[in-house]
Protein backbone atom coordinates (compact mmCIF):
# COMPACT_ATOMS: atom_id res chain seq x y z
CA UNK A 1 0.00 0.00 0.00
CA UNK A 2 1.39 3.05 -1.48
CA UNK A 3 3.41 4.90 1.75
CA UNK A 4 2.08 2.71 4.78
CA UNK A 5 5.49 1.38 5.85
CA UNK A 6 3.78 -0.90 8.90
CA UNK A 7 0.98 -2.78 6.48
CA UNK A 8 3.71 -3.50 4.22
CA UNK A 9 6.38 -4.79 6.44
CA UNK A 10 3.18 -7.34 7.35
CA UNK A 11 1.91 -8.25 4.12
CA UNK A 12 5.38 -8.54 2.47
CA UNK A 13 6.31 -10.92 5.55
CA UNK A 14 3.00 -12.84 5.24
CA UNK A 15 3.76 -13.60 1.55
CA UNK A 16 7.22 -14.50 2.11
CA UNK A 17 5.85 -16.70 4.76
CA UNK A 18 3.13 -18.30 2.68
CA UNK A 19 6.11 -18.72 -0.16
CA UNK A 20 8.19 -21.06 2.54
CA UNK A 21 5.08 -22.57 3.68
CA UNK A 22 4.72 -23.94 -0.24
CA UNK A 23 8.40 -25.16 0.06
CA UNK A 24 9.74 -22.26 -1.93
CA UNK A 25 13.81 -21.76 -2.18
CA UNK A 26 14.02 -18.14 -3.78
CA UNK A 27 10.95 -15.78 -2.92
CA UNK A 28 11.20 -12.54 -5.08
CA UNK A 29 9.11 -9.37 -4.22
CA UNK A 30 8.61 -6.48 -6.38
CA UNK A 31 10.48 -3.10 -6.50
CA UNK A 32 10.11 -0.53 -3.46
CA UNK A 33 7.11 -3.45 -1.49
CA UNK A 34 7.98 -1.80 1.55
CA UNK A 35 6.96 1.96 0.85
CA UNK A 36 4.94 1.66 -2.51
CA UNK A 37 6.26 3.51 -5.94
CA UNK A 38 4.25 6.21 -6.84
CA UNK A 39 6.16 9.04 -4.79
CA UNK A 40 5.22 12.49 -6.20
CA UNK A 41 7.97 14.35 -4.19
CA UNK A 42 11.29 13.53 -2.46
CA UNK A 43 10.03 13.98 1.35
CA UNK A 44 7.40 11.50 0.09
CA UNK A 45 10.37 8.88 -0.21
CA UNK A 46 12.15 10.25 2.68
CA UNK A 47 9.39 9.42 4.95
CA UNK A 48 9.41 5.97 4.48
CA UNK A 49 12.80 4.98 3.56
CA UNK A 50 14.68 2.42 6.06
CA UNK A 51 18.09 1.07 6.17
CA UNK A 52 19.39 -2.38 5.83
CA UNK A 53 18.92 -2.90 9.44
CA UNK A 54 15.42 -2.72 9.29
CA UNK A 55 13.47 -5.10 11.18
CA UNK A 56 11.65 -5.88 8.46
CA UNK A 57 14.33 -7.93 6.76
CA UNK A 58 15.06 -9.54 10.05
CA UNK A 59 11.26 -10.95 9.61
CA UNK A 60 11.91 -12.17 6.10
CA UNK A 61 15.10 -13.77 7.09
CA UNK A 62 13.24 -15.65 9.94
CA UNK A 63 10.58 -16.98 7.55
CA UNK A 64 13.39 -17.75 4.99
CA UNK A 65 15.44 -19.60 7.85
CA UNK A 66 12.33 -22.30 7.73
CA UNK A 67 13.34 -23.54 4.22
CA UNK A 68 17.15 -22.59 4.08
CA UNK A 69 15.75 -19.87 0.77
CA UNK A 70 16.56 -16.53 0.09
CA UNK A 71 14.26 -13.95 -0.52
CA UNK A 72 15.18 -10.83 -2.87
CA UNK A 73 12.83 -7.98 -2.44
CA UNK A 74 12.89 -4.00 -3.35
CA UNK A 75 12.15 -1.35 -0.38
CA UNK A 76 13.14 2.86 -0.61
CA UNK A 77 16.89 2.91 1.16
CA UNK A 78 18.03 5.64 3.74
CA UNK A 79 21.59 6.14 2.78
CA UNK A 80 24.04 8.37 4.03
CA UNK A 81 24.01 10.64 1.13
CA UNK A 82 20.40 10.51 0.10
CA UNK A 83 17.70 8.18 -0.83
CA UNK A 84 18.23 4.75 -2.91
CA UNK A 85 15.80 2.43 -4.41
CA UNK A 86 16.86 -0.76 -3.56
CA UNK A 87 16.98 -4.42 -3.56
CA UNK A 88 17.98 -6.38 -0.34
CA UNK A 89 18.99 -10.29 -0.70
CA UNK A 90 18.21 -11.86 2.63
CA UNK A 91 18.74 -15.69 3.52
CA UNK A 92 18.82 -17.13 7.59
CA UNK A 93 21.78 -14.90 8.57
CA UNK A 94 19.97 -11.67 7.37
CA UNK A 95 20.68 -9.32 5.17
CA UNK A 96 23.33 -10.92 2.50
CA UNK A 97 23.97 -7.74 -0.08
CA UNK A 98 21.80 -4.33 -0.85
CA UNK A 99 22.11 -3.29 -4.27
CA UNK A 100 21.16 -0.13 -5.50
CA UNK A 101 19.76 0.35 -8.65
CA UNK A 102 21.88 2.01 -11.19
CA UNK A 103 19.15 2.30 -14.48
CA UNK A 104 16.48 5.02 -12.54
CA UNK A 105 13.63 5.20 -14.33
CA UNK A 106 12.14 8.98 -15.93
CA UNK A 107 10.85 10.58 -12.89
CA UNK A 108 12.66 8.11 -9.67
CA UNK A 109 15.65 10.51 -10.93
CA UNK A 110 13.48 13.52 -9.25
CA UNK A 111 14.00 11.69 -5.81
CA UNK A 112 16.32 8.63 -5.74
CA UNK A 113 19.70 8.55 -6.22
CA UNK A 114 21.47 6.00 -8.77
CA UNK A 115 23.81 3.47 -7.35
CA UNK A 116 27.58 3.76 -8.18
CA UNK A 117 28.08 -0.09 -8.20
CA UNK A 118 26.84 -2.67 -10.66
CA UNK A 119 24.55 -5.52 -8.96
CA UNK A 120 25.73 -8.44 -7.32
CA UNK A 121 25.76 -12.12 -7.78
CA UNK A 122 25.73 -13.71 -4.37
CA UNK A 123 26.39 -17.37 -3.34
CA UNK A 124 23.95 -19.05 -1.26
CA UNK A 125 22.66 -21.99 -0.47
CA UNK A 126 20.62 -22.64 -3.41
CA UNK A 127 22.59 -21.17 -5.86
CA UNK A 128 24.27 -17.89 -7.41
CA UNK A 129 21.80 -14.95 -7.13
CA UNK A 130 22.22 -12.04 -9.44
CA UNK A 131 19.71 -8.88 -9.12
CA UNK A 132 18.46 -6.27 -11.09
CA UNK A 133 15.50 -3.78 -10.82
CA UNK A 134 13.19 -2.86 -13.14
CA UNK A 135 14.25 -0.85 -16.01
CA UNK A 136 18.07 -2.16 -15.15
CA UNK A 137 16.79 -4.85 -17.53
CA UNK A 138 16.21 -3.13 -20.52
CA UNK A 139 20.52 -2.80 -20.50
CA UNK A 140 22.01 -5.66 -21.68
CA UNK A 141 25.02 -4.19 -20.55
CA UNK A 142 24.23 -5.21 -16.69
CA UNK A 143 22.76 -8.38 -17.33
CA UNK A 144 25.53 -9.92 -19.52
CA UNK A 145 27.76 -8.48 -16.21
CA UNK A 146 25.60 -10.45 -13.96
CA UNK A 147 26.05 -14.01 -16.72
CA UNK A 148 29.24 -13.45 -16.76
CA UNK A 149 30.13 -12.78 -12.86
CA UNK A 150 27.76 -15.97 -12.53
CA UNK A 151 24.64 -15.44 -11.57
CA UNK A 152 22.35 -18.70 -11.98
CA UNK A 153 19.48 -16.82 -11.90
CA UNK A 154 18.79 -13.18 -11.86
CA UNK A 155 15.68 -12.13 -8.89
CA UNK A 156 14.25 -8.80 -10.64
CA UNK A 157 11.98 -6.79 -8.08
CA UNK A 158 9.95 -4.58 -10.48
CA UNK A 159 7.21 -1.84 -10.88
CA UNK A 160 6.40 -1.93 -14.70
CA UNK A 161 3.96 0.52 -15.39
CA UNK A 162 1.88 -0.30 -17.80
CA UNK A 163 1.32 0.35 -21.55
CA UNK A 164 -0.59 -0.73 -24.74
CA UNK A 165 0.98 -3.39 -26.36
CA UNK A 166 -0.28 -5.77 -29.79
CA UNK A 167 -3.08 -8.33 -28.86
CA UNK A 168 -1.74 -11.36 -27.85
CA UNK A 169 1.87 -9.56 -27.03
CA UNK A 170 3.48 -10.55 -23.82
CA UNK A 171 4.91 -7.42 -21.73
CA UNK A 172 8.29 -5.55 -23.92
CA UNK A 173 9.84 -6.27 -20.63
CA UNK A 174 9.44 -9.93 -20.59
CA UNK A 175 10.46 -10.12 -24.14
CA UNK A 176 13.83 -8.30 -22.73
CA UNK A 177 14.22 -10.75 -20.26
CA UNK A 178 13.77 -13.87 -22.39
CA UNK A 179 16.57 -12.43 -24.49
CA UNK A 180 18.86 -11.62 -21.48
CA UNK A 181 18.13 -15.18 -20.00
CA UNK A 182 18.60 -16.55 -23.35
CA UNK A 183 22.07 -14.84 -24.11
CA UNK A 184 23.89 -15.51 -21.39
CA UNK A 185 21.94 -19.16 -20.37
CA UNK A 186 20.54 -17.89 -16.98
CA UNK A 187 16.92 -18.08 -15.34
CA UNK A 188 15.29 -14.70 -15.03
CA UNK A 189 12.56 -14.14 -11.95
CA UNK A 190 10.71 -11.19 -12.17
CA UNK A 191 8.26 -9.80 -9.52
CA UNK A 192 6.12 -7.25 -10.91
CA UNK A 193 3.20 -4.67 -9.01
CA UNK A 194 -0.32 -5.50 -9.49
CA UNK A 195 -3.03 -3.21 -9.18
CA UNK A 196 -3.07 0.70 -9.64
CA UNK A 197 -1.53 2.74 -7.00
CA UNK A 198 -2.72 6.24 -7.14
CA UNK A 199 -3.89 6.06 -10.62
CA UNK A 200 -0.64 4.61 -11.99
CA UNK A 201 -1.69 0.71 -13.67
CA UNK A 202 0.74 -2.24 -13.34
CA UNK A 203 1.50 -4.20 -16.21
CA UNK A 204 1.04 -7.50 -13.38
CA UNK A 205 4.06 -9.35 -15.74
CA UNK A 206 5.48 -11.01 -12.90
CA UNK A 207 7.43 -13.67 -15.21
CA UNK A 208 10.00 -16.87 -14.53
CA UNK A 209 12.02 -17.53 -17.55
CA UNK A 210 14.51 -20.40 -17.48
CA UNK A 211 18.23 -20.73 -18.75
CA UNK A 212 17.07 -21.75 -22.08
CA UNK A 213 14.91 -18.34 -22.41
CA UNK A 214 11.29 -19.55 -22.44
CA UNK A 215 9.08 -18.63 -19.48
CA UNK A 216 8.00 -21.55 -17.55
CA UNK A 217 5.48 -19.54 -14.91
CA UNK A 218 3.58 -16.38 -15.02
CA UNK A 219 1.46 -14.92 -12.36
CA UNK A 220 -2.19 -14.23 -12.91
CA UNK A 221 -4.17 -11.56 -13.04
CA UNK A 222 -5.38 -9.45 -9.79
CA UNK A 223 -9.33 -9.06 -9.60
CA UNK A 224 -10.19 -5.61 -10.92
CA UNK A 225 -11.32 -4.92 -7.56
CA UNK A 226 -7.90 -3.55 -6.91
CA UNK A 227 -7.35 -5.13 -3.52
CA UNK A 228 -3.57 -4.47 -2.91
CA UNK A 229 -3.24 -7.67 -0.71
CA UNK A 230 -4.74 -9.33 -4.28
CA UNK A 231 -1.60 -10.09 -5.63
CA UNK A 232 -0.90 -13.08 -7.55
CA UNK A 233 1.85 -15.94 -7.60
CA UNK A 234 3.99 -17.46 -9.67
CA UNK A 235 6.11 -20.49 -9.31
CA UNK A 236 8.30 -22.69 -10.66
CA UNK A 237 10.74 -25.63 -10.34
CA UNK A 238 14.04 -24.88 -11.92
CA UNK A 239 17.57 -26.36 -12.41
CA UNK A 240 19.62 -23.30 -11.08
CA UNK A 241 22.81 -25.26 -12.53
CA UNK A 242 21.01 -25.63 -16.01
CA UNK A 243 22.63 -22.51 -17.48
CA UNK A 244 26.03 -23.30 -16.10
CA UNK A 245 27.03 -25.15 -19.28
CA UNK A 246 27.55 -22.33 -21.80
CA UNK A 247 29.05 -24.26 -24.73
CA UNK A 248 25.81 -25.18 -26.19
CA UNK A 249 26.85 -27.38 -29.64
CA UNK A 250 29.44 -29.12 -30.67
CA UNK A 251 31.46 -25.69 -31.05
CA UNK A 252 28.94 -22.92 -30.27
CA UNK A 253 30.02 -21.40 -26.55
CA UNK A 254 27.54 -18.24 -26.06
CA UNK A 255 30.18 -16.97 -23.90
CA UNK A 256 33.78 -17.91 -25.52
CA UNK A 257 32.42 -16.71 -28.90
CA UNK A 258 32.15 -13.13 -27.77
CA UNK A 259 34.44 -10.73 -29.45
CA UNK A 260 35.79 -9.27 -26.11
CA UNK A 261 38.90 -8.37 -29.06
CA UNK A 262 36.15 -5.77 -31.09
CA UNK A 263 34.12 -4.65 -28.09
CA UNK A 264 35.72 -4.94 -24.80
CA UNK A 265 35.26 -7.74 -22.06
CA UNK B 1 20.60 -24.37 -54.15
CA UNK B 2 23.48 -25.58 -52.54
CA UNK B 3 26.77 -24.94 -54.00
CA UNK B 4 25.40 -23.76 -57.69
CA UNK B 5 26.31 -19.74 -58.26
CA UNK B 6 25.13 -19.81 -61.20
CA UNK B 7 21.37 -20.77 -60.28
CA UNK B 8 22.43 -18.65 -57.27
CA UNK B 9 23.05 -15.54 -59.28
CA UNK B 10 19.95 -16.10 -60.88
CA UNK B 11 17.73 -16.50 -58.35
CA UNK B 12 18.64 -13.84 -56.17
CA UNK B 13 18.98 -11.00 -59.16
CA UNK B 14 15.62 -12.19 -59.86
CA UNK B 15 14.33 -12.39 -56.04
CA UNK B 16 15.39 -8.55 -56.11
CA UNK B 17 14.02 -7.81 -59.64
CA UNK B 18 10.58 -8.48 -58.09
CA UNK B 19 11.06 -6.96 -54.51
CA UNK B 20 11.97 -3.43 -56.82
CA UNK B 21 8.90 -4.46 -58.91
CA UNK B 22 6.80 -3.60 -55.74
CA UNK B 23 8.38 -1.13 -55.14
CA UNK B 24 10.73 -2.10 -52.61
CA UNK B 25 13.63 0.61 -50.99
CA UNK B 26 15.53 -2.25 -48.90
CA UNK B 27 15.57 -5.61 -49.77
CA UNK B 28 17.47 -7.95 -47.52
CA UNK B 29 18.65 -11.83 -48.82
CA UNK B 30 19.46 -14.44 -46.80
CA UNK B 31 22.76 -15.45 -45.04
CA UNK B 32 25.32 -17.07 -48.19
CA UNK B 33 22.46 -16.65 -50.59
CA UNK B 34 25.40 -16.86 -53.40
CA UNK B 35 26.65 -20.39 -52.32
CA UNK B 36 24.27 -22.19 -50.19
CA UNK B 37 25.21 -22.45 -46.25
CA UNK B 38 25.65 -26.66 -45.44
CA UNK B 39 29.14 -26.91 -46.47
CA UNK B 40 31.08 -30.02 -45.13
CA UNK B 41 34.73 -29.30 -46.31
CA UNK B 42 36.82 -26.24 -46.51
CA UNK B 43 36.88 -26.93 -50.32
CA UNK B 44 33.64 -27.01 -51.09
CA UNK B 45 33.21 -23.37 -49.49
CA UNK B 46 36.13 -22.47 -51.61
CA UNK B 47 34.85 -23.56 -54.60
CA UNK B 48 31.84 -21.10 -54.59
CA UNK B 49 33.96 -17.99 -52.86
CA UNK B 50 33.68 -14.87 -54.72
CA UNK B 51 34.66 -11.79 -54.10
CA UNK B 52 33.12 -8.56 -53.94
CA UNK B 53 33.83 -7.47 -57.85
CA UNK B 54 31.33 -10.69 -59.19
CA UNK B 55 29.39 -9.63 -61.36
CA UNK B 56 26.22 -10.83 -59.31
CA UNK B 57 26.88 -7.35 -57.41
CA UNK B 58 26.59 -5.49 -59.93
CA UNK B 59 23.67 -7.30 -61.41
CA UNK B 60 21.66 -6.52 -58.03
CA UNK B 61 23.07 -2.61 -58.24
CA UNK B 62 21.66 -2.66 -61.86
CA UNK B 63 17.75 -3.88 -60.11
CA UNK B 64 18.48 -1.38 -57.16
CA UNK B 65 18.88 1.82 -59.05
CA UNK B 66 15.46 1.13 -60.45
CA UNK B 67 14.09 2.35 -57.27
CA UNK B 68 16.98 4.09 -55.78
CA UNK B 69 17.05 1.09 -53.43
CA UNK B 70 19.50 -0.85 -51.30
CA UNK B 71 19.91 -4.39 -51.35
CA UNK B 72 21.74 -6.53 -48.53
CA UNK B 73 22.71 -9.90 -49.29
CA UNK B 74 25.22 -12.84 -47.48
CA UNK B 75 27.94 -14.52 -50.01
CA UNK B 76 30.51 -16.71 -49.38
CA UNK B 77 33.58 -14.36 -49.73
CA UNK B 78 37.60 -14.91 -51.28
CA UNK B 79 39.85 -13.00 -48.99
CA UNK B 80 43.31 -12.89 -49.20
CA UNK B 81 43.93 -14.85 -46.59
CA UNK B 82 40.75 -17.09 -46.46
CA UNK B 83 37.16 -17.21 -46.95
CA UNK B 84 34.74 -15.60 -45.14
CA UNK B 85 30.93 -15.57 -44.25
CA UNK B 86 30.27 -12.06 -45.81
CA UNK B 87 27.48 -9.52 -46.72
CA UNK B 88 27.22 -6.91 -49.38
CA UNK B 89 25.67 -3.71 -48.90
CA UNK B 90 24.60 -2.85 -52.69
CA UNK B 91 23.08 0.44 -53.88
CA UNK B 92 23.06 1.92 -57.52
CA UNK B 93 26.62 3.21 -56.78
CA UNK B 94 27.65 -0.70 -56.79
CA UNK B 95 29.05 -2.32 -53.53
CA UNK B 96 29.26 0.20 -50.24
CA UNK B 97 30.44 -1.92 -47.83
CA UNK B 98 31.24 -5.79 -47.08
CA UNK B 99 30.85 -6.98 -43.43
CA UNK B 100 32.69 -10.05 -42.41
CA UNK B 101 30.61 -12.22 -40.02
CA UNK B 102 32.76 -11.76 -36.89
CA UNK B 103 30.51 -14.40 -34.52
CA UNK B 104 30.83 -17.94 -36.53
CA UNK B 105 28.34 -20.13 -35.38
CA UNK B 106 29.35 -23.68 -34.72
CA UNK B 107 31.31 -25.39 -37.81
CA UNK B 108 31.16 -22.44 -39.47
CA UNK B 109 34.48 -21.92 -37.52
CA UNK B 110 35.96 -25.04 -39.80
CA UNK B 111 35.78 -23.48 -43.07
CA UNK B 112 35.05 -19.32 -42.27
CA UNK B 113 37.88 -16.62 -41.08
CA UNK B 114 36.14 -14.49 -39.14
CA UNK B 115 36.06 -10.91 -39.64
CA UNK B 116 38.25 -8.20 -37.51
CA UNK B 117 36.09 -5.77 -37.93
CA UNK B 118 32.47 -5.11 -36.39
CA UNK B 119 29.79 -4.58 -39.04
CA UNK B 120 29.33 -1.12 -40.74
CA UNK B 121 26.57 1.43 -40.89
CA UNK B 122 25.90 3.09 -44.43
CA UNK B 123 24.68 6.15 -45.06
CA UNK B 124 22.52 5.25 -48.45
CA UNK B 125 19.25 7.12 -49.92
CA UNK B 126 17.08 5.84 -47.63
CA UNK B 127 18.51 5.89 -43.84
CA UNK B 128 21.45 4.12 -42.21
CA UNK B 129 21.41 0.74 -42.83
CA UNK B 130 23.46 -1.63 -40.42
CA UNK B 131 24.37 -5.16 -40.91
CA UNK B 132 24.48 -7.97 -38.73
CA UNK B 133 24.77 -12.25 -40.04
CA UNK B 134 22.89 -14.71 -38.21
CA UNK B 135 24.74 -15.84 -34.61
CA UNK B 136 25.56 -11.90 -34.35
CA UNK B 137 22.28 -11.01 -33.40
CA UNK B 138 22.92 -13.13 -30.37
CA UNK B 139 25.35 -10.83 -29.27
CA UNK B 140 23.53 -7.91 -27.52
CA UNK B 141 27.15 -6.15 -27.62
CA UNK B 142 26.98 -6.00 -31.28
CA UNK B 143 23.74 -4.94 -31.83
CA UNK B 144 24.03 -2.07 -29.21
CA UNK B 145 27.13 -1.18 -31.27
CA UNK B 146 25.12 -1.06 -34.50
CA UNK B 147 22.50 1.34 -32.57
CA UNK B 148 25.31 3.79 -30.62
CA UNK B 149 26.63 3.94 -34.42
CA UNK B 150 23.34 5.30 -35.88
CA UNK B 151 21.84 2.23 -37.46
CA UNK B 152 18.18 3.42 -38.44
CA UNK B 153 17.83 -0.41 -39.64
CA UNK B 154 19.69 -3.66 -39.37
CA UNK B 155 19.70 -5.82 -42.26
CA UNK B 156 20.18 -9.29 -40.90
CA UNK B 157 20.85 -12.25 -43.84
CA UNK B 158 20.47 -15.26 -41.66
CA UNK B 159 20.19 -19.15 -42.14
CA UNK B 160 18.60 -20.32 -38.83
CA UNK B 161 19.01 -23.48 -38.38
CA UNK B 162 15.56 -24.76 -36.73
CA UNK B 163 15.35 -26.11 -33.40
CA UNK B 164 12.47 -27.15 -31.50
CA UNK B 165 10.63 -24.49 -29.51
CA UNK B 166 7.37 -24.53 -27.23
CA UNK B 167 4.22 -24.37 -28.97
CA UNK B 168 3.12 -20.76 -30.03
CA UNK B 169 6.40 -19.23 -29.59
CA UNK B 170 8.46 -17.36 -32.23
CA UNK B 171 11.83 -18.75 -32.95
CA UNK B 172 14.02 -17.58 -29.98
CA UNK B 173 16.13 -15.86 -32.64
CA UNK B 174 13.17 -13.56 -33.25
CA UNK B 175 12.69 -12.45 -29.89
CA UNK B 176 16.46 -12.02 -29.93
CA UNK B 177 16.27 -9.69 -32.69
CA UNK B 178 12.87 -8.12 -31.33
CA UNK B 179 14.95 -7.24 -27.79
CA UNK B 180 17.71 -5.62 -29.75
CA UNK B 181 15.23 -3.58 -32.03
CA UNK B 182 13.57 -2.33 -28.39
CA UNK B 183 16.61 -1.67 -26.39
CA UNK B 184 18.26 -0.36 -29.13
CA UNK B 185 15.12 1.96 -31.02
CA UNK B 186 16.55 0.73 -34.23
CA UNK B 187 14.21 -1.78 -36.76
CA UNK B 188 15.68 -4.83 -37.83
CA UNK B 189 14.92 -6.67 -40.87
CA UNK B 190 16.04 -10.93 -40.46
CA UNK B 191 16.10 -12.82 -43.63
CA UNK B 192 16.28 -16.53 -43.24
CA UNK B 193 15.99 -19.52 -45.47
CA UNK B 194 13.78 -21.52 -46.03
CA UNK B 195 13.30 -25.34 -46.79
CA UNK B 196 15.94 -27.57 -46.42
CA UNK B 197 19.56 -28.30 -47.35
CA UNK B 198 21.15 -31.13 -47.35
CA UNK B 199 19.78 -32.35 -44.32
CA UNK B 200 19.30 -29.11 -42.84
CA UNK B 201 15.93 -27.74 -42.01
CA UNK B 202 15.41 -24.08 -41.52
CA UNK B 203 13.75 -21.95 -39.03
CA UNK B 204 11.68 -20.02 -41.90
CA UNK B 205 11.67 -17.44 -39.43
CA UNK B 206 12.28 -14.13 -41.67
CA UNK B 207 10.83 -11.27 -39.78
CA UNK B 208 10.87 -7.15 -39.90
CA UNK B 209 10.63 -5.62 -36.63
CA UNK B 210 9.86 -1.97 -36.06
CA UNK B 211 11.97 0.19 -33.81
CA UNK B 212 9.58 -0.25 -30.86
CA UNK B 213 10.47 -3.81 -30.84
CA UNK B 214 7.18 -5.31 -32.35
CA UNK B 215 6.81 -7.29 -35.28
CA UNK B 216 4.96 -5.92 -38.23
CA UNK B 217 5.90 -8.73 -41.22
CA UNK B 218 6.63 -12.48 -41.13
CA UNK B 219 7.19 -14.21 -44.63
CA UNK B 220 5.08 -17.34 -44.60
CA UNK B 221 6.38 -20.72 -44.28
CA UNK B 222 7.30 -22.71 -47.90
CA UNK B 223 5.58 -25.50 -49.49
CA UNK B 224 6.76 -28.95 -48.00
CA UNK B 225 7.87 -29.11 -52.09
CA UNK B 226 10.47 -27.51 -50.59
CA UNK B 227 11.32 -26.63 -53.76
CA UNK B 228 14.45 -23.63 -53.44
CA UNK B 229 12.48 -21.54 -55.74
CA UNK B 230 9.54 -21.25 -53.21
CA UNK B 231 10.64 -18.74 -50.97
CA UNK B 232 8.06 -16.53 -49.04
CA UNK B 233 9.11 -13.06 -48.60
CA UNK B 234 8.15 -10.00 -46.24
CA UNK B 235 7.24 -6.71 -46.49
CA UNK B 236 6.59 -3.66 -44.39
CA UNK B 237 6.74 0.12 -44.64
CA UNK B 238 8.82 1.58 -42.04
CA UNK B 239 9.45 4.81 -41.14
CA UNK B 240 13.39 4.59 -40.55
CA UNK B 241 13.46 7.69 -38.49
CA UNK B 242 10.75 7.12 -36.30
CA UNK B 243 13.82 5.59 -33.80
CA UNK B 244 16.54 8.51 -33.84
CA UNK B 245 14.83 9.88 -30.82
CA UNK B 246 16.33 7.65 -28.26
CA UNK B 247 14.64 9.64 -25.60
CA UNK B 248 10.69 7.91 -24.53
CA UNK B 249 9.30 9.95 -22.10
CA UNK B 250 9.88 12.87 -20.09
CA UNK B 251 13.22 12.02 -18.41
CA UNK B 252 14.06 8.72 -19.73
CA UNK B 253 16.56 7.99 -22.95
CA UNK B 254 17.39 4.69 -23.64
CA UNK B 255 21.05 5.97 -24.24
CA UNK B 256 21.83 8.64 -22.38
CA UNK B 257 20.41 6.54 -19.08
CA UNK B 258 23.65 3.74 -20.30
CA UNK B 259 25.48 3.46 -17.30
CA UNK B 260 28.96 3.85 -18.97
CA UNK B 261 30.95 5.03 -15.85
CA UNK B 262 30.13 1.57 -15.01
CA UNK B 263 30.66 -0.81 -18.06
CA UNK B 264 32.36 1.13 -20.35
CA UNK B 265 31.28 2.68 -23.62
Amino acid sequence: MFADLIANVAMSTSAVGSAIDGKARLVVLPELVTSGYAFETAAEAEAVAITAHHPVFASWAEQAARNDAVVVGGFCELGDDGIYNSAAVVDASGVRAVYRKTHLWDREKLWFRAGSALPPVVDTAIGRIGVAICYDVEFPELTRHLGLAGADIVAVPTNWPFHERPVGERPAEVVLAMAAARVNRMAIACCDRSGTERGQHWTEGTTIIGSDGWPCAVAGISAPANDPADFAVATADLDLTAGRRKRFTGLADLFADRRTDLYGP
